[in-house]
Order: C-alpha cells, then structure tokens, then sequence
C-alpha cells in the first residue's frame, strides 16, 4: 500500500510514524504547505518525498488528510474530484457533520471515509509526531454506510494496525459527544489559563504556587489556536450547548460558595466523583 | 529528630516514606483515628508506630499535622495548649489565613510553624502516599516572624530534606494566590465531570469517545469531598472572586461562540497560549 499524508503535525507525522514501523506501507508521500515543517518530516524521516497534492495523487492508494478542519473541507472536495476509481480519501478532523453534509452528493462519496482517531497531545507540528500516539485509543468512523465496502475495509485495517479500538456512529452523534468530551475540555483550560494570566499581572511569582493540579488542568490552554479556531467555528452549536451547562455547574458550586453551603459542595463533589469510573484506562 | 505525623494520608504518608528513605529521623509515629488507615500504614511501614495523640506528644521532637484544614485548626489548637517548650508543631493545610488569625494570640504561637507543601495527586489515603511526592516541589511557610528561629529552622531543614524550594509569604497572600492556582482547578475540574456526567445519562458510549484532553482536564474530579470541604468553605472569599472571573472569561467564549466571532476566540487562545511559558519545569 502506498500512502500519502496532507499536513505533517502531531497527527499526521504519528501516522507516518506507526505506519514506517511497522512495516506497513512501502512508501509515504508527504504533502506539506508549511516548507520549514516539510524538511524537518524529511530530516526526521516521517515521511520519504514530499510532493504537491497532485504529484502525490499520482502515486498512491490512500490520502490521508491531517490538516486543520477547515482546509480539510476543501482539499477533500478538491480530491474527489481528481482521485481515480481505486483510491481512498480518509480525514481525521475534530468535527465530522460539515464535511460529511459539504461531500453528500458527491460522486465520489463512497471512495471518502469519515474518520476520527481519538488521539492528540497540546504539541504541533512534525516535531510532535510520536510513535503509538493511537494505541488503545477509540478511532471513530462516521456513516460508514456511504463508504465502499473496499474503502471502509482499507480504513478499518488502518485503524486496527494503528492499534485502535473502532466505533461507527453518526456525524452528528460524533459532534454532539465530542464537544463534551473533548472542545469543552478545551474551552476550560484556555479559560482558566486566562483567568490566571490575568490575576498574574498584579500578583508576583504567582505561578511558583502552581502545582501538578493546575498543570494538569490547564495543559490544554496550550493547544494550537489555528487547529482549534476552526474546531469550534464547526461545533458551535453543540459546544455553546456543552458550555451552558458548564457555566450552571459552576454557578451551582458559586452560590453554594457564597452562601456557606458547604453540605451542598461536598454532595456535588460526592457526585464529581463517579468520573473515576469513567477514567478506569485513560 | 523523632516526628510525630498526625494523619496518614497521601501527605502525612508520603513525608514519612521520605523521612525514612532519607534516614532523617530514628522513629516515626503516627496518630490516626480511622483504624483501617493505622492498620495499613503500619503494614507499609510508613510509621513504626501507633499512638494516641497523648502519647505520641510524650515521645517526639516535631508534630507535622496532615489532616483536613477544619480537623487541623482544632488539634493544633489542643497541641499548642499540650506541648512543651522544646516540641514544634507544624502543618500542611491548603488555606493558612484561618489557622493563623486563631493561633495569632497564643502562648505557644511561636512553637507553630504554618507550611503548606505544594504537592499532591488525586488519591487518598495511606495507598496513595508515594516517594519524592515533595521533590522540586515549592513549599511554602507564612507568617514566618511569628514562628521562633528555631521552630523554623526545623520546619525549613524539613523542607529542603524533602527537596522543596521555601518561599515565604503572608497567609491572606497565600490563600488568594493558591484561590487561582490551586483551589479554582478543582472546581473547574469537578464542574466539568458533573456537566459530562450528566449527559452521560442520555447519551450511550460517550465515554468511549473521552481523550487524554478530557483525563487530564477532569483529574482533579476525582479529589476527595473530606479534604476539599474545609478548604472552600475557608477561602471562600478569595475563591468566589477567582470563579467569578473564570466565569466570566468563559462567558467570552460563549459570547464569540454564538456570535461567529472566530477572529476573537483566535485571539483568546493565543492570550491563553502564554501558559506554556508559566508552566515550564511542571
């Protein structure tokens, strides 16, 4: 099999690196806007040739899109229209009901998979590919009945080589959960990374107070604002949904706070608590 | 030195596995009123011995009190009516105004050091306790002129035997800065667990679907009610503020979000991006 991977970050420099290792293709085709990021997957050797979209299209079997959600959009449009009969398009974009809807009606519908790999740390770039980022993760596919058979099955095998556990759902479905569990996780960090930022000014060497908690809590804040910019542009909907009923939880603990409510606190917590047997293998 | 810890749990526990692994006392003694948690420290060998608060006082040079900020502000008070002139009481509570304004006018106040280790991890109890817990850890004493040179020289010989770094400061200091770096983390963290937990109940699978992003952010959810009661109900003041301003920072979010302001949430990430400079070496 032969692959070719459109943007070389986190994800898509991972994939390279899981696919070299294990043997898995016999060559990988980067396409790469950002030229500084180009050379160095070439000097790390994710990657054996960088092509444009169209001299990689010419050479493989299967295109994988790792690009922010937004260009996503428009290189997988752009690549239906120019993939021939036997080739694949998969994507692993955040949101998964805009491109699903922009690609309906597409002839070539059935050659796209609607792919999700549930994987990421807050780092960008070739630099932060590592190998087995997707072990033991979930890989989503969604509605998988618009795809072939032959191309759900080249999709499915990737995600299993991978080492992922797959689950098949609807877009929609896919964007409604993954604003809890994953955009609002963001918007809670890049928030709280504020809220601290700003108290900072004032205060001295607040920060020499910050323990391993914080650090755990507010990790995400660093996370690229040209990856998630379009992200949360996707789910609005969803995620203001998701946000609102943040913001109620957290004004159930300040009234509670204000008003000396402490029995009220400790039975919230109490409930918070249950989230151990949700986190049992992450 | 013999020390005296008086609360066995992932604090009081993991000072006396570093005291012990450091030879740095020739007994220690442990005073805990939940019969399981004595049990099992023995087992471990945490503390070479049970003993009654009493009989503990009769024994030992240093009392380290390791329970809850409420439990604390009693024992502490009872220790400083109980001790003689050569014994040193310290604790490690996550607020330090309300302790110090109680003690202020005591006879023995310059016996008390009021330390507070910046360290820690989601678990409790005596399993949890764990080596180099404190290591390149900042621990932090305030009100140090109330303290006698030489209590704080035992507490800060302490300190840097566990590898902390001292910093010095005023208690309401203290409890505004911990309000933001600490004690508003575990509320976002918890909030967050509830508001997934609660959609959980509709919603099949969704866990399925939750990251590392997600783990890491809700971590903090799984803390224990006991020990974080106290510690809102006695900073509640600093932390409504700090909530406040969360909230606030959150409803921008919404705000843009609603309104397809994607250049402004942009513009927010990368602000909230400048926590990576913060959290360097955590």
């Amino acid at each position: 099999m032969k692959v070719a991977i459109i943007g070389l970050g986190l994800i898509g420099g991972s994939i390279a690196k899981d696919l070299r290792k294990k043997g898995l293709t016999k060559s990988i085709i980067g396409v790469e806007n950002n030229n500084h990021h180009a050379k160095i997957a070439l000097e790390l050797g994710l990657v054996d040739e960088i092509h444009s979209l169209d001299e990689a299209l010419k050479k493989v079997d299967l295109i994988i899109v790792a690009i922010p959600v937004d260009a996503a959009r428009k290189v997988t449009q752009q690549l239906l229209l120019k993939i021939h009969k036997n080739q694949i398009v998969t994507d692993v974009g955040s949101t998964k009901s805009g491109i699903c809807e922009l690609i309906e009606n597409h002839p070539a519908r059935k050659q796209f998979v609607a792919g999700h790999p549930i994987a990421g740390t807050e780092n960008v770039g070739p630099t932060a590919a590592i190998n087995n980022l997707f072990n033991n993760k979930t890989g989503i596919i969604c509605e998988k009945e618009k795809s072939s058979i032959s191309a759900l099955k080249m999709v499915e095998e990737l995600y299993k080589q991978l080492g992922m556990n797959i689950k098949y759902m609807g877009a929609q479905e896919h964007d409604k959960h993954i604003a809890y569990v994953s955009h609002l996780s963001h918007i809670s960090s890049f928030a709280l990374g504020l809220t601290v930022l700003n108290i900072e000014k004032n205060e001295e060497d607040i920060f020499d107070m910050a323990g391993s908690g914080f650090s755990s809590t507010v990790r995400l804040a660093k996370s690229s604002p040209d990856m998630w910019k379009p992200i949360f542009e996707h789910n609005a909907s969803h995620l203001t949904k998701a946000l609102d009923e943040y913001i109620d939880q957290l004004h159930d603990f300040k009234t509670f706070l204000k008003h000396k409510k402490s029995e009220d606190i400790y039975r919230l917590m109490e409930k918070a608590n249950d989230i151990s047997r949700v986190l049992k293998g992450h």
